[in-house]
């Protein structure tokens, strides 16, 4: 390594309210033993990384000064949302939960010597760099052929849609329903899904994402835009049996009205009237946010039912490490596959910070994926 | 028994979406060996009854027709509502889950023969009628001197404070927040906790509600009315740790924002900020719907939280039959101390269907609470 500095975006908030994100030029330190040197060449912008990145900014404040590697954005953060953001004030934070790169320089221990020059994938935060040093235990050797793009998002999407056919198994439950389901994600859940032989209920929110859906296989597919949706969604319950969901949306009704379809789809079968709703339990994770607003429940379902957050690392601990190593096994045996990931633009550091390519990133839109290529 | 018939009362919603509350006289059918016909001297209207007593139907559609045992009341049920009725629409339904009575005839096993003459505590449903036929196992005999008043809330409220205790140690929880916290079982709640040591965070609705509670000695009483609300419910989890709530308003704000202070409080500790919240799981149980809006959540508390439905019956399920003999003779042992209940007034069948005794119970006022005396 010539130069032993490298790039790395960093997010701040600091106490007045104000958003500053920018690139520091920091020193790369020298491998321990069991550590390794990744050259970044891929690290997705995911919805989870974003929570980091621009956090509750207002996306009508960002602005731009400076160029190249001195260019800085900044944006308001509303005042109400700063109680909840009191642990990251006035810290400047690395971003970026996944990645993939070359390893240009080993540890002396034999696991680390062995990566040398390979292409590995890599989790463990700060990957919006242009280096990683990292343990061995954190990154995953890919498969002869694989790009830094085939193995950018090696972890996050792969385990959390196979997080989620885990979790309706493990807690009883015999298909599922995903809300935002055209998303890369949701994509990969299908082609689980389909390959698993599991129930699969999709929600999405137009025409467009239906088709992606229904190109790929799917078999149910639902718009919460098309005024049948409600019965739409109970026959497709009905059909599937799905008395478990995960929710990427998070605000407005759409977790209740799942709930209130599969009270609705369960009591077509019902024989006897309860006034406490079937005893059947009717569960939904919400695992994001695309929707800040508040969630808001109309409570026709019964008292057999449950909301409440999932994420991967609490799920990853929860099953164990012998769980967790089967499952990463099986996303590098289809990495080419069931885990492939499309990205619809890749960009260096600073051009992530362009503020075209901000606005377009933040929306969060279903379809569009973002993937920086730091050394670009 | 000189007559073999007595009056019960019946809710009838039909297809139209016209609620029907009346007076039938039935038969009662001779006690098997093993069943008793108990005459029902205190029956209490708890808001669980009221579910299937009125149901939604719409307190200013009220009307009342005919007179004595014959009187009728009819009311409308909104349209959007009846789907979730399905089961029991054109099916007049006995009302009354819990009361209490003297036996006056006992079935030729030893344990029903027993019973005769005795005071009886009841579960079991259809308890809004002058008498009633059920198993020996279905009673709970009451101490020497204790009236039909003392025993007719003998499961519903105890149980299900108990329930909230259990349940909290279960799930790993050290303190409980209660809400609707002045009602019968708040009180009882309160005096549960007093005694076993357990930190109470109680949330009412007014100031002459906190005086309730502050007399019978509560430590922690926070108004939801008051503008420092947020700030007191938060001092109070920091003081007590309560990380568990039992809800019983389920509409509105209120458990989003009790998650939101526990977040709070939490942080007030945290020392290091992670952009999903807090890695403490906080939980909202909701076993009430005294606001029938719907439930807004306005997710501030990071990803570690739960909201569910919560309901004794269920939960007697769940910890087995000698975890539920248990509670049951604490009951009976501290009946006229911690499991006391009040009513505020007692009325007869007639009297429960006239229409100024219905909209005061209908309210769920906290404070009111109706007994019916088949009997009066």
């Amino acid at each position: 390594m010539a130069d032993p500095t490298g790039l790395q975006l960093r997010s701040l908030i600091k106490k007045s309210g104000e958003l500053e994100i920018s690139l520091k030029r920091i020193a790369i330190p020298e491998p321990g033993a069991d550590e390794v040197v990744v050259r970044v060449e891929g690290t997705p912008i995911n919805p989870s990384d974003l929570g980091l990145l621009t956090g509750p900014a207002d996306p009508a404040s960002f602005k731009s000064t400076g160029s190249g590697d001195d260019v800085v954005v900044t944006a308001k953060v509303p005042e109400a949302a700063l109680a909840g953001l009191a642990a990251r004030l006035d810290e400047s934070m690395p971003v970026g939960n996944e990645g993939a790169g070359v390893v240009i320089k080993a540890g002396s221990s034999a696991a680390a010597q062995a990566l040398n020059g390979k292409m590995v994938a890599m989790i463990g935060g700060a990957m919006y760099a242009q280096y990683r040093v990292l343990k061995v235990a954190e990154c995953l050797p890919l498969p002869d052929g694989a790009t830094a793009a085939d193995g950018a998002s090696c972890f996050v999407n792969p385990l959390t849609s196979l997080g989620m056919t885990e979790t309706m198994r493990r807690e009883g439950h015999k298909a599922l329903v995903h809300t935002a389901a055209a998303s890369n994600l949701g994509q990969m859940l299908n082609r689980i899904c389909l390959k698993d032989g599991i129930g699969l209920v999709n929600i999405v929110r137009s025409a467009e994402q239906a088709k992606i859906l229904r190109d790929i296989g799917a078999k149910h597919v639902v718009d919460s835009t098309a005024p049948s949706f409600m019965n739409d969604l109970t026959a497709a319950l009905v059909e599937t049996g799905a008395t478990i969901a995960f929710d990427a949306i998070g605000g407005g009704k759409l977790a209740g009205q799942i709930l209130n379809a599969m009270e609705a789809a369960i009591n077509k079968t019902a024989s006897t009237y309860s006034r406490y709703g079937s005893n059947v339990h009717k569960q939904v994770y919400i695992y994001g946010g695309l929707d800040v607003r508040p969630t808001e429940l109309s409570r026709g379902f019964g008292m057999a039912w449950g909301i409440g957050g999932w994420l991967l690392f609490p799920f990853l601990q929860k099953v164990g490490p012998e769980t967790g190593h089967k499952l990463r096994q099986r996303v590098v045996a289809e990495l080419k596959t069931t885990f492939a990931s499309h990205y619809t633009k890749v960009v260096s550091l600073q051009e992530a910070l362009q503020l075209d390519n901000l606005a377009a990133y933040n929306k969060r839109a279903t379809g569009e994926k973002f993937l920086i290529n730091p050394n670009k």
